[in-house]
C-alpha cells in the first residue's frame, strides 16, 4: 500500500495522475477485503464502485458538491476516500465507524438512513434549494443502483426530477441486481440498454433526461469523462454506470447468491465464516413455510428482493411457481398480495420488520379494509445490532398496532413458531403478522398451562398475586428468570406469554387485575406498543393495577451489539427483576401508607 | 330518459346496439349532472369516464373479469351500469350509497379504499392468482388516471407485471390532471404521446408492455375495439384513453381549478353553490403561511397534487418559485423536503391526514433520524364524513407518536393555528406537524392562562381537584361545556389544551397528578394515540390517577355525517360530560369503599 494512506481526501486524490488510478483501485480493493472480512459488512457492493467513487471524488468537489449515496451500504470506498481509512478496524462496532454515511463522522455524509431508493428525492430536494439560495456552482449527485430504482419513491424523483430541469446528476450503477437479480420490465430495459441492442430514445430520455452511457463502470477514464460531461449538460442526466458487484474478490464475483452482499466475519482466503451457530429463526421459518406450503396449495410467498435473507429459498425451490419476488418495493409487495388474496390464495409476505415501514398505508388500506387474509412475516425485529437505527426493527409493533382487524403474534420459540404460522395461514378473515428477531433460536419454552389461547410460563410459590410479567416472544427466557429472582426475594410471580399479542387478549386484562403490579416487556419502541395498549385495555376495564410497560425508548438507537443494547434498555432478566422489584416496592408503600393514611 | 333505466346490469348494457350508446351516454350524463349537484360528490372524474365505462362493461363479462378502479371516485358509471341507479339520491350519506366501490353493495366492486395508485398492484396480484389458479378465462382490467401514475405504487407495479408476462389491461384514463394538471417528465411524455409528435417505443413499451393508442376515450366504438385487441394480445397491454374531464357540462370544463373534481352541492343551472359559510381551517391556513412567507424567505411549501384544497393557491400566487407540486407522490413530498431542510429551507408539507399513511417511513428515517426542520400541515385531520373509511384522517397521531423529536400540534382556534405555525416554522431542530379538521372555523377560545406551554381553559369554581379533561385542537369547545355540564354536578374540573400534543407535555402530567381522574379526548384512533401517551407518561411517573382516553376506535369508520360520526363515538360535550360523571362516580365510589374497607 502506498497510494492509499496518501489519500487523505477528495483533494489528495485529484494530485494523482491518471495511471496511478488502476494501481489505488487494487490498494482499495485489498484493504476493503481485509477488513471487511474481519469485522463483517457490505462486501460486493463497495468492490463494485471504486473506480466509480474514485471518479466522483476526482470530478465533484465534496462536500460542496452534495454526494448522496443510496443504500448508503455502498459509502466504504466514499469513506475511505474522506479521511476515514484508519477507522475501518472498528467498522459497525458500538461506538466505531457506521456501515452507513454518518453527519457526525464527516461534513462529506448527507444521508444516514439505509432503506433504499430515496437518494434522487433527496437530490431533488437539494436541487431546488440550491436553485432557491443561488447556489449554482454547487452539484447534486445522487448514486443509485438498478434495484433501487424498483422503489416506488425513486419513480416519483425521477418524474420530479426530469420536470423540473434543474441539474442533478443520477450515477445509475447498474450491476443487475440488489440482493438478487433485479427483477420486472425495468430490468430486462436496462439489460438491453448494456448489451447495446437498444434503439430510440431510451426510458430516462422519454420522462426527459439526457443520459450518458453505458459506460463502462470500472474504467475510471471513461467515467470521469461522462461525469464531466453531466456536469457540461446543466440539466437532469442519468449517467449509467455498468458495475460487478463483488468487482475483484473471487469469492464474491462467484458467489450467485447475492455476491456477498453483506458479510459476517469470514477468512479472506477461503471466503468462509467460521460455521457453526445455531439454527436462526430464519431458517426455522423456511422450513416450516415449506412444509405449509406442501399442504395448503393456496399458500405463496412475496419477497422484496430479498428471497434468501428472509428464508424463502427452500420454499422457492419447492414451488416456483407460488413465490413472487416483487423487486425494492414493498408497497407493490402488499397490495399485490391483497389481490391475490382477493383471488382466492393466502399471500405470505416476508420482510425485514424495518422495511414494513414503506408500506403502512397498503397494509391499512387495501389489506386491512378489505379484511383481506395476508401474513406478513417480519424478520429481523427489535433490535438488529451493527447496521444500525435504520435497521432496528422497532416499529412495527406500534404500527401495526393501529390497524383494525391485524392479529399479531410473536413466537417465544421455534416450536411456537410453527404452531403460530399454522394459526396465521389457517387466518381467513383478515391480515396476520409473525415478527421474529435476527438471533439464534433458543431451547424450547414450555407452558404450565394455556388459557384462553395465553400460555402461562411461571406461577410462583407464594400464594398472593404480587407481580405479573408480559413477555413477548423471545423476552420469555429473560422474563422467567427474573421470575426466579423475584420469587427468591418471596414475591409472587406470574409470567405470561401472550402469543398474539394483538389485539389484546382480554384474559391478559382479567389476570391483570388479579395482581398488584404488572410489567409488559417488549422491543418495540414503548410509545404505542404492546405494553401501552394492554394499559390502555386495563383501563378502559377499570383494571388499577398499575401496568409499567418496558421497551425501546422513542429514539435513533445505533448500531452496536445487539445483547449490549438490550442491556442498555433494561431488557435483561436482572434488569426486569430489578424493575420489578422497585416498582413493587412503590406500590406496597403506597398501599401501606394509604392503610396508614386512612387510619390516622 | 328512456335507455338508461333499461341498463338493468352489464347483460342488458350489452343488448343494446352501438348507435344507442350515444344517446346512453347523454342520458348518464343529464343523470350524473342531476344527482351529485344535489348531493355533493365527484362530478368532473366520473363526467370524464361515461363511454369508457360503457365499453369496459360491453367487452368485459364483469364481475367474472375483475375491473378494479383506481381511486374509486370514477366508480359512479360503473354504479349506474352494474344496477345502483335508484341508490344515488342517497350517495355518500350515512347508510347510502358509497362514494366509492363498496363490496357489500355489488360483487361487481373490488376495491374500496381511495388512495391512489394501487389499482395495478391489485391487478397484478389478481393476475397471478389467476394464472395459479387456473382461472385462464377470466381478465383482468385496472383504470387508472395519468395522475395516479406519478406515485410510486403504481411504478413498482408497472415494473412486476410488465416483468410477468400474465395478461392485464391497463387502462390509462389520460384526461392530463388529477385535481391539478399532472406533473413531472411523465406529464410531458404523455402529452407527445396523446399529440402524435412521439416516435420510437414509448416508455410502456420499454419496460415490455404492448401498447395500444391514443384513443379518443369519448368514441365508444374506439375504445370498445383497443379492448377487444387487448384481450387477443393476451399480455400485458397498456390501453391509452385520451379523456376530458367534466366533459359535457360547460361549468366543469371550464373550471381551471379542478373540473369540479369534487363538489359540494351546488346549482346544476348555474354550477355555483349556495355561497356564504364559515372561513375554513384551510383558508386560514392558507392566508397565514402566506404572511409568513413573506417575512420568511426560507419557508417553501410543498404539496401532492393539491395545490388548491391544502390552501396554498395564494402563497402560490404570492411566491411561485417557492411552491412545489410533486404529483400524486407523498414519499417524494416526504423525502424532497429533507433534501430541501438539509439544503438549507424550511419546507412546509401540507396534506389531507388520510395520506400521510403514505411516507412513514420517510418520515421516520428521512426527516426524524436527520432531525430536520420540516414542517408538516395535515388538513381533514379527523372525521371528514362523507367520503368514508380510507379519508377519514384518524391515523396521523397514533404513527407521528412513534417518530422520534417529532412535535404535534392541533390548534383548538384560528388564534392559534397562526401562533402554532409560526412557533413549528421556527423549529430548527426537527420536525413538526400540525394537524387541522374539515371543517369550519369556530371562535376564538381564550386561556385563562398559559403554563409551561399548556393553556388552561377553564377551572372549575369548587375547591377538590376532581377531574382533569385534556382536549386537542377542536375538542376545546366541547371540552369547556362538559366541564360546565359537570360543574353543574359539584364536580370540580379543569380543561387543558397542551396546544403542543407530542412530545407529551410533563407539566400535564403532574396536573393530573393533582386530580382523581383524567379524560382525555381525540379525533383519532384511541390506540397509540395522544391519550395514550400521556397514560404512559404517568404511570411512568408513577402517578396512579387513571387516565381515560376518548377518541375513535381502531376500526374503518364508514361514510356519513361529521357530527354524527363524532357523536356515535362519544365526543361530543354531553358525552365527554356522561363518560366523566360515570368514571368519576366510580373513582370515588372506590375511593370510599376503600377507605370503608380499611375502616373495617
Amino acid at each position: 500500500m502506498t497510494l492509499l494512506p496518501r489519500v487523505t481526501g477528495p483533494d489528495r486524490l485529484k494530485e494523482l495522475s491518471p495511471d496511478q488510478l488502476v494501481p489505488l483501485a487494487a490498494e482499495i480493493r485489498e484493504f476493503l477485503v481485509d477488513k471487511v472480512c474481519r469485522t463483517g459488512g457490505h462486501l460486493g457492493p463497495n468492490l463494485g464502485v471504486v473506480e466509480l467513487t474514485i471518479a466522483l471524488h476526482r470530478v465533484f468537489d465534496s462536500p460542496t458538491d452534495r454526494i448522496v449515496f443510496d443504500t448508503g451500504h455502498q459509502a466504504y470506498v466514499h469513506k475511505m476516500l474522506t479521511g476515514r481509512l484508519d477507522s475501518f478496524d472498528s467498522l459497525r462496532a458500538a461506538g466505531g465507524l457506521s456501515g452507513y454515511p454518518s453527519r457526525q463522522e464527516s461534513p462529506h455524509d448527507h444521508v444516514e438512513s439505509s432503506h433504499a431508493s430515496t437518494s434522487l428525492a433527496y437530490a431533488d430536494g437539494l436541487a431546488k434549494a440550491q436553485r432557491i439560495l443561488g447556489e449554482d456552482h454547487r452539484h447534486v449527485v445522487a448514486v443509485i443502483g438498478d434495484g433501487a430504482l424498483t422503489g416506488g419513491v425513486a419513480w416519483e424523483a425521477l418524474n420530479n426530477i426530469s420536470g423540473g430541469n434543474r441539474p442533478v446528476v443520477v450515477v445509475l450503477n447498474d450491476n443487475g441486481r440488489s440482493y438478487d437479480p433485479t427483477i420486472g420490465g425495468l430490468a430486462v430495459h436496462l439489460s438491453a440498454l448494456r448489451g447495446g441492442t437498444h434503439t430510440g430514445p431510451n426510458l430516462f430520455e422519454q420522462i426527459g433526461f439526457s443520459y450518458l452511457g453505458p459506460v463502462d463502470g470500472h474504467d475510471v477514464d471513461a467515467v470521469e469523462e461522462a461525469f464531466r460531461q453531466a456536469v457540461r449538460l446543466n440539466r437532469p442526466v442519468v449517467v449509467h454506470c455498468v458495475t460487478e458487484k463483488g468487482r475483484g474478490y473471487a469469492h464474491a464475483v462467484t458467489d450467485e447468491a447475492d455476491r456477498m452482499h453483506g458479510i459476517g466475519v469470514i477468512d479472506p482466503e477461503t471466503g468462509k465464516s467460521g460455521g457453526g451457530g445455531s439454527p436462526t429463526w430464519t431458517a426455522s421459518f423456511g422450513a416450516e413455510l415449506t412444509e405449509i406450503g406442501a399442504a395448503h396449495p393456496e399458500v405463496v410467498a412475496l419477497t422484496a428482493a430479498m428471497l434468501r435473507p428472509v428464508g424463502l429459498h427452500e420454499f422457492a425451490t419447492a414451488f416456483p411457481d407460488r413465490v413472487f419476488d416483487v423487486g425494492i418495493a414493498e408497497q407493490q409487495a402488499v397490495t399485490s398480495a391483497a389481490g391475490l388474496a382477493m383471488g382466492g390464495l393466502h399471500p405470505v409476505v416476508c420482510l425485514y420488520a424495518t422495511f414494513l415501514n414503506r408500506a403502512v398505508d397498503q397494509i391499512l388500506m387495501d389489506v386491512a379494509l378489505h379484511r383481506l387474509p395476508v401474513t406478513f412475516v417480519l424478520d429481523r425485529a427489535g433490535i438488529t445490532g451493527p447496521d444500525g437505527a435504520s435497521h432496528h426493527g422497532m416499529w412495527d409493533l406500534a404500527l401495526l398496532g393501529t390497524v383494525p382487524g391485524m392479529r399479531v403474534a410473536s413466537p417465544r420459540d421455534t416450536t411456537q413458531l410453527a404452531a403460530l404460522l399454522r394459526e396465521a395461514v389457517a387466518t381467513t378473515d383478515g391480515p396476520t403478522a409473525l415478527r421474529f428477531p435476527k438471533a439464534s433460536a433458543g431451547p424450547e419454552i414450555p407452558a404450565i398451562n394455556r388459557m384462553d389461547g395465553l400460555d402461562i410460563l411461571y406461577r410462583g410459590r407464594s400464594q398472593p398475586l404480587d407481580v405479573m410479567i408480559v413477555s413477548t416472544g423471545v423476552f420469555a427466557a429473560p422474563a422467567i428468570r427474573a421470575a426466579e429472582l423475584l420469587s427468591s426475594n418471596g414475591i409472587g410471580v406470574t409470567v405470561v406469554d401472550p402469543r398474539w399479542l394483538l389485539p389484546v387478549n382480554q384474559t391478559l386484562v382479567h389476570l391483570a387485575s388479579r395482581h398488584r403490579l404488572v410489567l409488559t416487556v417488549e422491543d418495540g419502541v414503548r410509545t404505542g406498543g404492546v405494553g401501552a395498549a394492554l394499559a390502555q385495555a386495563c383501563t378502559d376495564a377499570r383494571v388499577t393495577t398499575p401496568v409499567h410497560n418496558l421497551g425501546l425508548p422513542k429514539e435513533f438507537l445505533d448500531h452496536g451489539d445487539r445483547s449490549a443494547i438490550l442491556a442498555e434498555h433494561g431488557l435483561t432478566a436482572e434488569s426486569i427483576a430489578g424493575t420489578a422489584l422497585t416498582l413493587y416496592g412503590a406500590v406496597s408503600a403506597q398501599h401501606t401508607a394509604s392503610l396508614e393514611g386512612t387510619r390516622r
